[in-house]
């Protein structure tokens, strides 16, 4: 039987992309294990999401390099093995022929080319093409581009109408990101922002989610060290150990890392990373956190991060951490159990922000905390339910 | 009003005794803050034990040192400061005359004075001794003494009967931990396991609380490294991560220390911190487990583990943590924290292994998983409905 | 016998002097081991330097806090026990009356009172003063005063004659750093910059310390992290393995902490910490070095440095260490030690830079390397010179 | 120009000989870069040794996976890149036709066929037929074996008469190592012993280099923790800091780990690391010293050391380091850097054990400190002498 549900990249050649592409193939081979793939969990799997062999990939993007080049690239950086790469090298070339050029810059300097309006018609053309030629259920688009610098509030963005009138004007009020998932829920597809990029989150974005009755995901993914931070800022919470300072130090290379070098794109990564502290702790606390690009780590995160904290009758101690993981490979199954959570939800008529994936997200939407043990409750108990509702 | 909950210690005098007294002293007198104390927290507040100021302190132990001797000592080792200890210097003194001589040995080699029958005679009476002078409403026995060797199972130790029959022949079947816990059973008294030792966790001690109808809680006070891997490995599991192996090695000193660097005894320490991972993991993992003895460290823990998983594709990566903790001062508001709690259950007529207090133990007895988030919420539901039913 | 060299410091009551200053009394006392003191190596000894019982201090600083007050704060953050504190307290105060207001402001945006030239006139009063009244041989002035943002060359900066032209015309061309070095040339006190400020370092000061014939040694005492790499670094150059990245972290709280965390002040320490790894890896390495203020720590400064490097067949591998030093503790005796090897270089008839106190310094002045070893060696073969001159 | 030097490992499928063949092979084919290569550093090159191209490879093995079928499984274990692996099959082809079968057992419980005469002569001949066969002008004889239990002392082992006396009578009282390296020295061949094996140390095997007038090197190969520790004691030691105790764990799989997860056999190499750290800091240090196997890490050894100190004034502090290297990548060059240095002692009459090659090993025989940088000295000393003598 043929796949049925599209998974359609927003920077369908990025690393993450790519990974998740090579892990979906190789999977759907029967070359590799599940490993990493949250949804095959039996707590998950009970929501009865598609498979991953029930996914068709596309996208769009703005680079140049087939996915067959990035996979060896990727393979190159030890994501994975060469082997792998070259055994699902036809399916990489078949995807690789269904990726679009994206119509949007992500670079606010760079003027782009057309008016926005038209840049939402290319890209719901591009997605109602995509699900008719294939005959899909349903296509989820998945934000794995380049992370945008923050954008300055404005009345466009804060209400779906001015938006609208703006859009009709001519003007070009929106943000790659958000332009994509405005021509994707026009287009009728749920939206997961993987990304730290404003995409569906902006209030006019939202707004228009909730009108079309669509669901969304997001946003950034919850790879690594804010990963850890989730699993252990509780532990002192609940033990009521006074965290007095925690830094962070992140150190990533790869196209990921670049884009974070620019100065202002990285505060919307800082941003999401720092949010969740605050709230896990029940106060601010002190330290910084810092994310550095070393070209020379790829696709190798380190990080490093020093918690003080102070005990009984006011003893100061400590504790410190250093992740050592490849992010592509850490995010890429969590892409895949997104689109794959996101359609079992719009096939169940779920709308807006969908607050029981929080599990997967550094700044998550909808209704959830930050605590990781109480995400993966939500997320259990509501695929719980999902499975019951037949 | 007076104190109506007696909290007496077997091992009165030793590093976490004593931290806990000064605490208990310098909070009665408004000295310090709560830190550490998870029983303020309002989750667990709710379930209305007893104050800190509610608390009378007495014990037994074997050595020599006074207690504002033992304090002074601990100031010395950077434990708590040496104005907090001298402020409590006279409180001290008083909690000191208040301390028996304790009648049974920990060594199995030593020859024990008497029968073990006498030897719970004249425990019980003390106990009961105590509890009279000072009109108390109940006294709870907490074990922090020096950690025992394991113990081989035999016909006495799994079957009350057939203890009760060796005790009035005049044999002496048990280790210590496990003498006072029977003795403090017989006098009506809930114990409390902080130790790897047997203590009330023998078969036939078990029954013996099932009879006789009192709570307890164990066994070994979880306050450092091992609480960190019960909030770190459902990470891993939760996120589908293969943990590949996991290192563990411990510096410490300290008269713990040294009694953990017995190549014996240590085994019931490894034991009990190794018991987690492979119900955490869902699989046994490889890796070593270390305790080492270092003098220079004194109170101060040094534990270092490294974690190498396997992500999707195969993908290895590694993350590694240290935790320098101030090992008496994680342990003392536990302590406390697990009087108060314990008093409570035995109030409100609980009896059995308190599997709700599983938050607080490497080993827990009753119904507890390993989780500290799970085990967090089993606790708090407890105090709930402790705290609903009046 | 009275001592005999006067130990004159800029910044008398920070946390480095007030450290040397009890470390002084308290060898002078017989209260604490000579741990720390290199100076007292028989490597170096052989050099017959004045004794730390020789020191006499005093010095300039524009701080209210007493030095005992300062002392009490200093252990209470546990860079030393408050009893010996408490022990040398009637010394701190003695040191304490001899500490003069100083006159220049190390804030290029605060106005000064007065022409330089006045306030040079000023200092070098002070110094004369100090060295009659106390009948010394010699005066050595070191500065530990808060770190001072880089300066911009200029004519006057360049050049000696230029300068003394712009101070005749009643200008102020210098930073507070470099008008105390030119006042103790100026009065016949040879000079220790123990900060990165400018000081000595300019090369109309270096000219004039030249002119006046007097040694001086400089600049940015070398405690913590960038020891460690330049014990670390030879390491790999020896072993022919090729750094990729080296990543420096500082965390660190305290008045150094607080003037560091001014985002211009902090180049002048991370100019003089990033100096040597070119030099001693032989080619520029990338990077992030970043210095970061957390209360919280105190002088308790923690770095975490990260080196990725390459081996044979480009096999990739790393190093990180975390080094959790107490900067005070680490700083003062080497101040001893410097005060004492200038006044012996002094008294040899040495004049300029000593290269041979690299070893010392982030940022060595006069002709040395910045590996360690070979630093170890230029200083005990110096010293073995002066040994034998006679 | 035909190679005129023979590299003769024993061990020579192991993981150490492997990558060195490899790495000899792609060097001389120009397919890679010197990283990691010491003796191509100007300071020891001055002494020029042969080239790695004047190299001709065979060797003793006891065990069946041939060189191309060991190095694709290096590969695999990421130690060099598969291609390399590849690129150089043919040439791991004819080396391995050029290995021998090992005759002596390395398992003291193993029964050895044959007398260790005959053993000796087998190994002589395998020498000297391999000299003749290649017109070699010299063959370096290098133990990459696995690591062989410590012996006891007797007198066989004390004396080359007595041990000559056993040979005569048909005794076997030679560990495997030094029955290779008493083959090889009376075969005319310089030894180098890579392990921590007795090898050519025995006091017996001493006196028969000196007695043929033979250069020999050893022992055990400084590549790791070991390393890093060499760097890093001279630091503590020269500041005047005070060690309190540096605990050593180390991590690693293959077949090293395997070998040195035996409890006996281990003990060869703890004594080997243990013992410069007391040379170095000039008094014995406290502290754990642990090599664990863990099959999951392959060659990729992990270790991480914990220093305990004491500054000024009694100030406790620490440092800590991960190192997380590829052993056999390190060790490789190091192999082929000694086959060329001790050629060259060879080529110019040195004899006896070559304490200026103490750089290189963790135990080092003859002249030399444990200190790293005045090994490096020493090391470029006699580079310097040799290159000057012609
Ligand atoms: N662990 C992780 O890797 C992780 C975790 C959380 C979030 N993220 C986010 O995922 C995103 C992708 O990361 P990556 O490592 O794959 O980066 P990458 O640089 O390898 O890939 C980004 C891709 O987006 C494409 N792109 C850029 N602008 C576009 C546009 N306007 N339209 C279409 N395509 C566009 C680029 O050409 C590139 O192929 C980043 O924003 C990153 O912050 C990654
Ligand atoms: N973080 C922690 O400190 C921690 C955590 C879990 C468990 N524990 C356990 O708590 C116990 C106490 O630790 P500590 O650091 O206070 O050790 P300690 O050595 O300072 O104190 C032990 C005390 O027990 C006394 N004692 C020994 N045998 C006795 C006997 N038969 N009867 C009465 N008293 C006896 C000793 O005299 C000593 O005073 C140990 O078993 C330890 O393993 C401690
Ligand atoms: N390990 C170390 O502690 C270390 C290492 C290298 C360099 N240093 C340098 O030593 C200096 C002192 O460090 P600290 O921790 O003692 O800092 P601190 O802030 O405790 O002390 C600095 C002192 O200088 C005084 N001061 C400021 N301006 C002055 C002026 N114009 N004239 C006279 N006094 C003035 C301040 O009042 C203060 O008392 C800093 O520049 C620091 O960068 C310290
Ligand atoms: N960084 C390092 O890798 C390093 C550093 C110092 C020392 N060493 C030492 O080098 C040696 C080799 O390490 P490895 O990782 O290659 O180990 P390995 O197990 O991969 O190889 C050892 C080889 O020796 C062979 N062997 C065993 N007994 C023999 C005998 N009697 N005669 C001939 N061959 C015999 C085995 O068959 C095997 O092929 C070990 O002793 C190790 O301790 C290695
Ligand atoms: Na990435
Ligand atoms: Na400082």
């Amino acid at each position: 039987m043929a796949p049925k549900t599209g998974l359609w990249f927003i920077g369908a050649r990025g690393s993450v992309a790519t990974t998740a592409t090579v892990g979906a193939l190789a999977l759907t081979a029967g070359l590799t294990r599940r490993t990493g793939c949250v949804t095959d969990l039996p707590e998950v799997a009970v929501a009865r999401p598609p498979g991953v062999a029930d996914l068709l990939i596309g996208g769009h993007d703005v680079a140049g390099d087939s996915l067959p080049k990035r996979a060896e690239a990727l393979a190159d950086g030890g994501v994975f093995g060469i082997e792998l790469a070259r055994a699902v090298h036809d399916g990489l070339t078949r995807v690789d022929a269904r990726i679009r050029h994206g119509v949007a810059s992500t670079d606010p300097h760079e003027p782009s080319e057309g008016t926005q309006r038209e840049a939402v018609e290319q890209i719901s053309r591009d997605l109602a093409g995509f699900r008719a030629a294939h005959a899909l259920d349903r296509v989820i688009v998945v934000d794995v581009a380049t992370t945008e610098p923050p954008v300055a509030m404005t009345p466009e963005l804060s209400d779906l109408d001015a938006l609208e009138r703006a859009l009709a004007a001519g003007e070009s009020p929106l943000p790659a990101s958000s332009l994509y998932a405005y021509a994707a829920f026009r287009a009728g597809c749920p939206v997961v922002a993987f990304t730290p990029s404003p995409g569906p989150r902006l209030p006019a974005l939202a707004q228009l989610a909730e009108r079309v009755g669509l669901p969304w995901a997001g946003s950034d993914g919850k790879t690594g060290e804010t990963l850890v931070k989730s699993a252990l800022a509780p532990m002192f919470a609940t033990r009521a150990l006074r965290v007095r300072s925690w830094a962070s130090y992140n150190l990533l290379g790869g196209g990921d890392g670049r884009a974070l070098a620019d100065p202002v794109t990285v505060t919307s990564k800082t941003e999401t990373k720092g949010k969740g502290l605050t709230e896990l702790l029940g106060e601010p606390v002190d330290g910084p956190l810092h994310i550095d690009y070393v070209e020379d780590l790829g696709d190798w995160k380190t990080a490093w991060d020093m918690v003080s904290f102070e005990g009984f009758l006011g003893t100061k101690m400590s504790m410190q951490f250093t992740w050592q993981g490849c992010d592509s490979a850490l995010a890429a199954p969590l892409v895949l159990d997104l689109a794959r959570l996101v359609a079992r939800a719009h096939q169940a008529g779920e709308s807006g922000p969908l607050g029981a994936l929080g599990f997967f997200f550094k700044d998550p939407a909808g209704d959830s905390g930050h605590d990781l043990a109480g995400q993966w409750r939500a997320l259990t108990e509501w695929c719980g339910r999902l499975g019951g509702d037949r």
